[in-house]
């Protein structure tokens, strides 16, 4: 017999392949696409399986409702469906397995809580189909702003179209709106981590106290372009050695910031980018996350600081576009707290930490108190099909859940 | 009435459009091109009336030839009639238009030197046509691989066709080895400098002591990508952030080389290259440059050792491809001296410099002694329609050059 988390695991493993992916080999299950609905399908077998009552949303998210001993706002245990191009297996349905796995336990053992508990699978968090993320999440949280129902995906199809020819339920991007939740008692999430801290720390799982603040830039670095063999190098004026300096210094004060702040430059393009040419532009972006916003604004301003110095002192010209501004999404630290001592409760090893990566529970904090829980992954790796999770650790992760919705049953009645 | 020098000049001027140029707007004059033909009948004209018999060889090369008191080998002053695409004017022209004025003014003073002197105008040497550079002094210097013959232009057109097809003579590949040489005095090529060193030391001119030598690699740096929102930064193998720490190791070591030592990465590539995935890979180029094979393969072997440690310190993979390798080809000593003297004799303010560049100077040397002379340019723009020189720089250099060949006269006759 398998455990709640080998089954959990068991089930992500299912629908990582045909009819549940849309890619032939390797998944790719993106928002009410065919392998999208085979999902719900089977998703909506295991929801009732758990003692549930399953529907679907005016958004296309299907949600299962086991009730409580009160009518009251539920608990929300949720995650998404819907996944990237050649994706892994867990980043999503694994915390909606997990949802699952709580309710079948709870149901097993006759327990029923103070609250109902509600598990979404929100449809579309990773924004691989229409160019916007968390649309599904977005609605329930009341957030999602109407002209969003007018994209289309790479195919010209618009989600209004989407919605119309989705078979399940009659949906219409002009009822999307009415997905809005009336009120939630909190929300709790399990995901995996995406990164390589707990695999570090050589822990199962690990609480996350918020979501990181982000700003996104793109800078351009002018100098002067030479032949490479003519142009002495104090005379150059290198604009690729510039963005290099640029690059260490931000790296360089990230690692100073410490705990939680991270730098990187991911994209540079060098101009005109021959052999035998002394680079004249680059062009780079610059993501810098930190867990509040003042730590971000901070390090940020340091970043810049240094840029301009490097530009100055190389002689070259250093301009700056914002693309993104993401304010920080702390988690409710009395939640957070109540998870991690049912980590201790039952001597799960744990720590905490900061999410660096967006979630729905960035969403739904909207709407009330989040906690979020990480899983260890293998490498950190993700959003590739070498996503690699431990059973015993999804275990963990739905034992510590459990215990989690239990102390909130028990503060509940206090 | 124009000086020399302004007359050199404006000819280059001349020869900057069409029907000189193969580009409606602006310059590209490649070998055996309708716009190469062009210039070669008005170059002809030029080389007549400056006293000299025209002739073409069978490598397309026009050589005026002014005879000397004697019939023994001829001093070559030569330089190249092709261009890049979106050139400037001078890279080439200038110094066959430098030879013609020295011979125009040897005539006009009714000066025979003992020995004959032979302007030529090599067709390639930019390989802006055919996929090999240099092609028209290597058939002269009989270095010329026969197995070049049957390379194609861009437009599927071989060397053996385009040959077929010129018009002033009837050429063909089976017949272009003919072009070498049966011997040499020795050779002088006036250049403008592609560099800004005589900017920056305000000279007109310089001479040059030789051709660097070359290493050219493409290395390969693999770390490991990663979501940019997750991986903290003591746990990162960021590609791009080794890279730039191994640029600018390669830099610091080539300014600390000095003079004539130069190390460019002009190419540089970043996998999978988005702004929220920490880089995995990373492809660039290094080019290094020093005026001997000792000094660049010691600069060489430090930046290898500098790359090495910054593999090991940051835990990436490194691999390196060899591309180029060309020896230095030192100018001759005691022509260089003279060239040297000739400058100091009508106080032409000059220094010596390395040629970072290549030049058909450093193919032509398999035959007998070289010499090159350097013309200040602006802003060591070359390559480029922004290219410019001063006419009186131009005169300097035409006198140095006159001076030059004069003394070559006097110690002959010793």
């Amino acid at each position: 017999m398998l455990s709640g988390g080998e089954r959990a695991v068991a089930r992500c493993d299912q629908l990582g392949k045909a009819p549940y992916s849309d890619m032939a080999e390797g998944l790719f299950r993106s928002y009410l696409s065919p392998a999208y609905v085979a999902a719900q399908r089977q998703l909506s077998a295991w929801m009732e399986q758990a003692g549930m009552t399953v529907r679907i949303d005016a958004a296309g998210n299907m949600i299962g409702r086991y009730e409580g001993q009160e009518a009251g706002p539920p608990l929300v245990i949720a995650s998404h469906l819907d996944s990237v191009r050649d994706a892994g297996r867990y980043d999503g349905p694994l915390g909606i397995m997990l949802g699952i796995e709580c309710v079948d336990d709870l149901r097993e053992r006759q327990v029923r809580l103070p609250f109902p508990i509600e598990v979404y699978a929100f449809g579309d968090e990773e924004g691989s189909r229409f160019p916007a993320a968390m649309l599904t999440s977005r609605a329930v949280a009341g957030s999602l702003d109407p002209a969003m129902l007018a994209i289309e995906d790479a195919a010209g199809v618009s989600l209004d179209t989407a919605l119309k020819t989705y078979p399940l339920r009659e949906l219409s991007s002009a009822r999307f709106a009415d997905a809005r939740s009336s009120g939630i008692l909190g929300y709790l999430e399990a995901h995996i981590e995406q990164g390589p801290a707990l695999e570090a720390a050589n822990l199962p799982v690990g609480v996350v106290t918020g979501i990181a603040a982000q700003l996104r830039y793109k800078f351009t670095v002018r100098g002067r372009a030479g032949h490479a063999g003519t142009n002495s190098m104090r005379l150059r004026r290198d604009a690729l050695a510039a963005a290099a300096a640029m690059l260490l210094a931000a790296e360089s004060l990230a690692v100073n910031h410490g705990d939680g702040v991270v730098a990187t430059v991911g994209q540079l393009e060098v101009r005109p980018g021959a052999p035998n040419v002394v680079p004249g532009e680059v062009r780079f972006t610059l993501d810098v996350r930190a867990p509040t916003n003042d730590r971000r604004d901070a390090v940020a301003q340091e970043i810049m600081a240094a840029f301009a110095a490097v530009a100055r002192s190389r002689d070259v010209a250093l301009s700056r576009e914002a693309l993104q501004d993401l304010a920080a999404s702390p988690c409710d630290p009395d939640w957070t707290d109540l998870l991690a001592s049912a980590a201790l409760d039952l001597a799960v090893p744990c720590d905490r930490l900061v999410s660096g990566a967006g979630h729905d529970a960035m969403i739904m904090a909207a709407l009330g108190r989040t906690a979020m829980l990480f899983i260890r992954c293998d490498g950190g790796i993700s959003h590739n099909p070498a996503e690699q999770v431990k059973a015993d650790d999804v275990e963990d992760a739905r034992q510590v859940m459990i215990r989690f919705i239990e102390k909130l049953g028990d503060n509940f009645r206090d």
